[in-house]
Parts: C-alpha cells; sequence; structure tokens
C-alpha cells in the first residue's frame, strides 16, 4: 500500500486517490482492449468514447448546452493569453482586462505584444493584489472584459461575476478555480483552464467558447492558434493530448460522484475554514488577502519573520506537509486546496500550526 | 494479467510493456515521495530530475553535446510547422521545403499562411509520394531546407540526408521515425517529433536546436511560439506536460536497454522485412512504394480488389491484428511497425497474410 503525501502544491497539483487507482488498473489494459488509452489512435471509436464522455461531464458541471463548444487544447493558459486577442480582439476594438496579479498581467503583456490595443479597466496593483476590485471602466470599443476568477500566487478570488453592458463578451481565466464551486458559467462567453490545477495533469487546457463568438474571430489566423478549426474538428484537427483528457475525464467524474459543485464547494468552504479561522483568531499566522476576497484554492499567510517562516517551511516539510512555500515571486508561505486535496490534510495541517504557533511564539 | 493486443496504430502507437508496468507501479508513489508524477509541481527538485534525466538520455541517443538545446513543447508538430518559419524564415528569406505527403503539405501550407516566402525545392506528388526525391533545386536567398524524414500516410523514408551548401541550416519533421535506427543527428540544425508514434504519448513535441539557430531568431514572436524563450527556461517558462516527458523518458530508457539505436534498428529491418518478403515474393499483397525507399516505420499496401481488402481488414481485426486499416486518405491498408510493435506481432500478422493469401487467391 502507498503512502500518499499531504501535499499543497499549487500546480500540478494533487489527484483524487481513486482516480489515480482507475488509472493504474487500466494501465495496460483499458476495459479489455488490449491496450494503454496512451497507446490508442485518437481516432478509433474507443478513444472518441473517452473524449465524449468528458465534454459531456463538463457540459453537465457547468449547466451548458448545445450553444458551447467544448474544446481540450495544448499549451496551458499562457497560449490562451495569446489566442485569446488573436481570434477575438477585431481591428478597431479594444481589449479590456481586469488586473489582478501575475496571470493576468502576463495575459495584458501578450495583449499588447502581438500589436492589439490594450485597456486595463481596473487593477488591485496598489496593494499588493491583495484584493479583487469592484468597480471596472471600459474603454470605448471593448473587443471583451478578460478576468482572472482565482488568483493563484496573491490568493484572491472573485466572489461575484462583474455585470458588463449587453453585446461585451466577458472571458474568463479558471485555471486555479474551475470546477470548485458552483457558479453561472453560462454567463461567460470564453472560459479557459490549465487541467494540472483542478481537474487532472499537465498538458491539457480546456477552453469552453459560446459558439456565437466562433462567429466573430478574426481572419488569417495561423492554423493551430484558431479555436474555429479545433471547433470544427471537435479538438482532433490534430493529434490531442489523449491521456491527458482522459484523465480529466475521470476527475469531472469524481466530482460528480462527490455530488456535484454543490458538495465540492461545502467541503473546499470546510478545508479553507481550518485556516481562514487560524488567521482570524490570533495574529501569528497572518493571511495576505482581504477577507472578503479570499480564495479557498490558494491560501498564502505570512509568520512573524522570516527566521519563523524558515523554521516552520523546514518543520512542516519533515511532517509531511508537502510545497507550502509561498510562489518566490512573493515569499512567505501558501496552501493550495485544490478539490482533490482531502479534508484529513487541512485538519492535520491545522493542528501542526496550531501546535507550531504554541511553540514558538 | 492483461492480455495485450497487437497494435499496428500509426499513432498515438503502442508503447514497451515494460515501461507501462513501471509506469502502473509508481502510478501512486513515485519512488517513495507518495505522489504521482501528475500530481507533481514542476518546480521541484524530484521533477527537475526527471526531465534533465530525459534530455541526457536525448543527448547520448543523438550523440549531441552542449551546442543543442533539447525542449519539450506542447501543440504537436502541426504547431511546429507554425513555428518554424515564424522563428527561423528571417525578412527577405525564402523558405524552402521537400514536398514528400501530407505533413510536408501542411507545412508549406502554414509558411504560406503566415505570409512567408516559399519555395518547394523538390516534390514526389508527380507519383502519388510513393518515393523520396533525390535531386532538389534551392531557392536564392534560403532561410533553411525542410524536409520530412519518414511520411506516415505514404510510408516512404529518407535513407539519405540531404547534402546542403555551407550556412543552409536543415530542419526536420522526424515524427515518425525518431530513434528508430542510428542517424547523424549534428548535420541537423533543428529536429523536431511529436513524442506519440516513438516516443511516448500524445501531447509533447521534442524540439532539438542548435544553439547557434537560436541567435538567428526573428524579432517580436509571440512569447509561446518564440524558441529562445522556451530555451531560456528550459522548456519550463510555463508548466510543461509533466507526465507525458516522464514516460517519454522511461522509452528513451528502454531504448538504451534493448542495446541503442543499432540493435533497435536491426529488430526494425528485421520486423519490416516479414512484410517486404511477402511484398517481394507474391503479387497478392503490393506494397505502394518504391522498394528503395520504403520506411521501416509505415508500411502501406494494397490487396488485388477493394472486397479482398474488405474482408481482410474485417479477418484481421477479428484476429487481435488492430489498426491496420490505410490512411482514410489512401485507402488500402498500412502496418506501423513503431520501435515497441514485438517482433512476434509482425511475425503472427505476416504468417496470417500468408493464411490469407492462400485462402483468397
Amino acid at each position: 500500500m502507498a503512502k500518499r503525501a499531504y501535499n499543497f502544491s499549487a500546480g500540478p497539483g494533487v489527484l483524487p486517490e481513486s482516480v489515480l487507482r482507475e488509472v493504474q488498473e487500466e494501465m495496460l489494459d483499458y476495459r479489455g482492449h488490449g491496450l494503454s488509452v496512451m497507446e490508442m489512435s485518437h481516432r478509433s471509436p474507443v478513444y472518441q468514447g473517452i473524449i465524449d464522455d468528458a465534454i459531456n461531464r463538463v457540459k453537465r458541471l457547468m449547466k451548458i448546452g448545445d450553444d458551447y463548444e467544448v474544446l481540450f487544447l495544448q499549451g496551458g493558459a499562457s497560449t490562451q493569453f495569446l489566442m485569446i486577442p488573436m481570434n477575438f480582439c477585431q481591428e478597431g476594438k479594444v481589449a479590456n482586462y481586469i488586473n489582478t496579479g501575475a496571470w493576468s498581467t502576463k495575459a495584458i503583456a501578450e495583449a499588447k505584444k502581438i500589436g492589439k490595443e490594450v485597456h486595463v479597466a481596473a487593477t488591485s496593483e496598489d496593494k499588493d493584489f491583495t484584493y479583487i476590485p469592484k468597480e471596472f471602466n471600459l474603454s470605448e470599443n471593448p473587443a471583451y472584459l478578460h478576468i482572472t476568477t482565482n488568483n493563484t500566487i496573491r490568493g484572491t478570488e472573485y466572489k461575484h461575476i462583474p455585470e458588463l453592458p449587453a453585446g461585451v463578451p466577458i472571458i474568463a481565466d479558471m485555471s486555479s478555480n474551475i470546477f470548485s464551486k458552483p457558479l453561472d458559467f453560462k454567463r461567460f462567453d470564453v472560459i479557459y483552464a490549465g487541467a494540472q490545477k483542478n481537474m487532472g495533469p499537465a498538458g491539457v487546457t480546456l477552453v469552453v467558447i459560446k459558439k456565437e463568438m466562433l462567429k466573430t474571430i478574426n481572419k488569417n489566423i495561423p492554423t493551430m492558434l484558431d479555436y474555429s478549426i479545433h471547433a470544427s474538428k471537435g479538438s482532433m484537427f490534430n493529434t490531442p493530448p489523449t491521456f491527458a483528457i482522459y484523465v480529466v475525464g475521470k476527475v469531472l467524474n469524481w466530482i460528480e460522484e462527490m455530488g456535484g459543485l454543490e458538495a465540492i464547494e461545502k467541503r473546499n468552504i470546510k478545508k479553507a475554514d481550518y485556516m481562514f479561522n487560524i488567521f482570524d483568531s490570533s495574529d501569528f499566522f497572518r493571511g495576505t488577502v482581504v477577507p472578503e476576497d479570499r480564495s479557498l484554492m490558494n491560501i498564502p499567510f505570512r509568520l512573524p519573520s522570516e527566521e519563523l517562516e524558515k523554521k516552520f517551511l523546514k518543520e512542516a516539510t519533515e511532517s509531511g506537509f508537502l510545497n507550502i512555500k509561498g510562489h518566490r515571486s512573493v515569499g512567505g508561505c501558501r496552501v493550495s486546496l485544490y478539490n482533490s486535496l482531502p479534508m484529513r490534510a487541512a485538519e492535520d495541517l491545522a493542528k501542526f500550526m496550531i501546535e507550531f504557533e504554541k511553540n514558538n511564539k
């Protein structure tokens, strides 16, 4: 029996143990077909069944209908930073972004790099991205508004979807909180998310696009960067990352078996509360985000000194709590409590933190 | 004990059973670290060890030194069709291609689509791409010559590397015959290959670039399409397809344990000869490629009639020989005998074919 660590990695992150066991069992012989999913032609009926199943689960969890395309692409959110303005910012229009941290900043830079006019409709840079801007002002002729619904590094999360004037599409990078709670997904025109935080292994990016948006795509886009080409071929214009999609399907199945997004959210709140209760009951462990915008997924915090942080990180790692160092750009500590992290891991970490505070106050 | 099929798929293709068993064993707990490779931070020392190991194996098998960069990217060869001209065809220069089939044709189309001047230095289109052109003529000011060393659909393979004037880089798509035989890899300036045929699962593309080439890259390329950015970050500008790279490392290890490329080539010749001997000894099964350019990897053939082909495909599939239908664009039959296909599979298929001929002549 494998001993499983408590893995608080910000991504690639923890996966459900039951999913890994299924993948393990099917490794040499997928359901009597005599081959691994890794070895299957993507054009085979068996594999078509696997990708169709994953697409249908996305649609069920999002409660979206056939007016949306569900794509599985490659290149991570970083490639979406390029594809979004290239496809959806038309001549004479302005790409609008709300800047809530490192990833939004990169998305903005990429839109500028390919020559698009960019307007930053709001930013929380003034306070080190420790909150979500509640107000924003769009430019004239906005092509779209782009938001990052959860900020992996700074640990902030949108609690409300911004209200936009009719006709302005809203595009969201949901890489680090996708499927962590119920959301009115139908309010979005484009949703994208790298799989490696809350959905599966690295190497596949979920992209959900309202079909109407496909009609607005710019002309003369390179083939592999054109959403309409991927959509017209059901993500099979070229060989998709077949195995990663298969694992994503299993994780989505696990979410449904856990009771869907409502149940998952309850569980995520309970896990995060282990941390928030510590922050709110003492000033030894200090959450860095304004309470109303705290992410349930990524929770950064500081200790009274850098020496104590070093000591805490060392002792935590030795005690089997892995990957709780803050992102190299901000320092301190950070725990990521993705869907698949067992309740027990958060509970035990909380106990460890309370004990550490007692011993080091 | 899993019953393994004989899998002649053109890609994603068969993998070594021993590799799948190792992946299976390590699925929940990679070497005592308490997590799956899928769950590992790409910034962790353990994962850095995994990718470094894969890079070193590529360098050993190719016998190349530190004057080359070894990258693991996403998006398949189709994305390379775009990145190659975007990075390496400078203003005023001409992208040269030898057209040997469907993949070269797509590479040429993509270079044109992004506005590059393209010259087709040779083509075998006149005879349905059933041979490799031995002569070619470069344009004035060639940026590079691009070749496809093995043609998955038509079943032709280069036996000699084209000789070029000094200063003209040679770029090769080796997706379907990479590491199938020893080759003077040092003669190439850029080599790329989707992993899913001879190296691992779909979702990772090996790109090997002479470092000198990185100095010639065009300016203002979108971040994710710029080889120099991926090279400067050791393929970790963004999250790489961590699990797929791990499997590739294991397949390369398997090649080394099998005795390296010399031993692999001997084995591949022996497997292919099972087919070629049948073609050469009767005209019932008819290889479609001129004998001197026959690929060891992908072997297309026809039967005396479409009715017999249908019957043959049906009976072969029922007897457990999977994926031997020809590509939908050309019809007929095709077997792919990638490195990992067991000798026994080729031997048993040959027996089956001889028996079928006897019964249906």
